[in-house]
């Protein structure tokens, strides 16, 4: 069924083959999942059943798991060039479009098929798993559920003399525990000076009273990733803290507030953004409001000041203002949020902790 | 010192620039090491200054850290490409080589730089980094030690009526406990029929009585891999599982004795394969017996019956040979191993729970 909608979007385009190498591209196509940095090749012709070639290390996984496709074992990545241009020359393709190819790949396929024209295009997949369907949806609720159970692990690790990497740990064990599938991206435990990194990750750094503590965690469920961020202070804030956390979260409430289908990502960016700004801290929000999420951990799409994207039913989407102030600190608040036609339905359903 | 060296391949290959995008490497000239899914770019001139281009995210992390460069901030990734070929025209660059590029940004470049000859050559770089220093290798050794730990805590799990994945939760925590940086890639319990995948992520499924459990894993201690295997038999082995095993750290230790500078990457995987062969087990031994390890999980020198690479002081590779019988189960028996004049070091140092 994807591949069909596939197949319309290469009409659209007027491909007659698509190549795909991604894994998790390949994973959607045929729910089998290869390891992270794995050599495989799924090839689509517009007429013709859909070829997976894999390594022989996954060619046992390949084969009792991958839907939709043939399987083939090639033993080494030149092979996999050779096969990929016997089926092309086989199918007759003279338009194949692809998501991703590592360099000398593209330059070498360019170079022994002349006359095929060979162009990227990851929008016709986007388009597709932009829109999430009812079981992508049920996978994204539990990796939320898992992402909310690290959340409340970790913040009660939070005390004065713990390092950084063990409030990780701690986190990351109970999601493993319940099921999650590892880390949905690297933890981010950053504290004091650090949580003006906003991509801080966890360090040695022994927390300290009067500290902010930025976590920023996410499971993966049958694939699917969740992210979730929460800022406490540890002991009292001060007046200054107190403020910065107030600002964020509710910069987080406006942009809840407002999203349904047909917003343009950018109004609900400039909605939330206007919440800092009002209050002099415009400058200090250094990112884009947020990001889909869904296999990978940045998907279309994009909540920013520059996002060309309408949001639409079934989009789900991270939504994280912060503030940074280099030397002092900073505040970050994140949920991952399902698109509704009337409303933004929080997933991860952490409590805010301020 | 390294982008000196890297200065010096550059003369070999009559480069005039370097553009490097990978995170790793990155991290190797700078010391700044990005998230994983950054877009980030680093330009090294043959004559002149290095600049590394971060996002606004990463831009105060990169100024506290990154050595030997400037740091320029560049808020999207169309402007990355801009500021690039702003530099390389002011620095009147003519061939200019990279590790690694999406394929729509060296398209753009291609298109954008005419007579400009724009050429992936990861090799320059991997001349470099599979020659590991004192201080790489202290490292290694720390991830060595943590990925022992993991083992250790991995196995004293494995009992019947645990599901795989509780499994990969213990080991990883442990590991995370005692300062590991997060997983080196995807930890594998892969028990019963599971443990014929060469790659077998770990499921929900139950462990056995009689089960083979192959339990591979690894930890990262200042940006740098480990990685080890060791697979036991819940309960009494079968006479075959016993054989199996024999067998493996058979080859396991054939190939730990022939290790030395200057022997052939061919000559170690012929040993330590023909243990297997003589066994009749020569066709389950799927994959090649190893690979380097470093920054990357995967680096050169590659050992299998294609590579063409010598072994050298300095080089610190993975020795993982298997048996895999499909519908039966398999087994592996993984070190990660630094090359000395006379020997092959063990950093990896777990006993081997035959």
């Amino acid at each position: 069924m994807r591949i069909e909608l596939l197949k319309n979007e290469m009409i659209k385009s007027k491909a007659d083959g698509y190549l795909i190498s991604n894994i998790n591209n390949v994973f959607y196509f045929t729910g089998f999942m290869d390891v992270s940095d794995a050599t495989l090749s799924l090839i689509i012709p517009l007429d013709g059943e859909p070829t997976l070639l894999v390594s022989p290390l996954s060619y046992t996984a390949a084969k009792d798991n991958a839907l939709n496709c043939l399987v083939n074992v090639i033993s080494t990545e030149k092979k996999i060039i050779d096969k990929l241009i016997k089926k092309i020359k086989l199918n007759n393709l003279k338009k194949i479009e692809f998501d991703t190819l590592p360099t000398p790949m593209y330059i070498e396929l360019i170079k022994r098929l002349k006359g095929v024209k060979i162009t990227p295009n990851q929008n016709s997949i986007w388009n597709l798993r932009r829109i999430k369907d009812e079981q992508e949806i049920s996978f994204l609720r539990k990796a939320s559920t898992l992402a909310d159970i690290g959340i409340k692990t970790g913040i009660q690790a939070i005390k004065t003399g713990v390092k950084e990497y063990e409030i990780a740990a701690e986190a990351e064990y109970a999601m493993r525990l319940h099921g999650s599938e590892g880390t949905a991206f690297d933890t981010i435990v950053a504290s004091g000076p650090r949580s003006a990194y906003p991509h801080g990750v966890s360090t040695n750094r022994v927390i300290s009273k009067g500290d902010f503590v930025i976590l920023d965690l996410g499971a993966i469920s049958s694939g699917y990733r969740s992210d979730i961020t929460r800022t406490i202070v540890v002991g009292t804030p001060t007046q200054k803290q107190s403020k910065m956390l107030e600002l964020v979260s509710r910069a987080h409430q406006k942009a809840l507030e407002c999203i349904h289908t047909d917003i343009n990502a950018q109004e609900v960016d400039a909605n939330a953004r206007e919440v800092l700004k009002s209050e002099g801290y415009g400058k200090q929000f250094l990112h884009g409001l947020g990001h889909g999420v869904g296999l990978d951990i940045h998907e279309p799409p994009t909540l920013s000041s520059r996002s060309e994207d309408i949001l639409k039913k079934g989009n789900v989407v991270i939504v994280e203002p912060g503030i940074y102030i280099v030397g002092f600190g900073g505040v970050r608040i994140e949920d991952t949020v399902l698109v509704h036609k009337n409303y933004g339905e929080r997933l991860t359903q952490a409590l805010y902790y301020l």
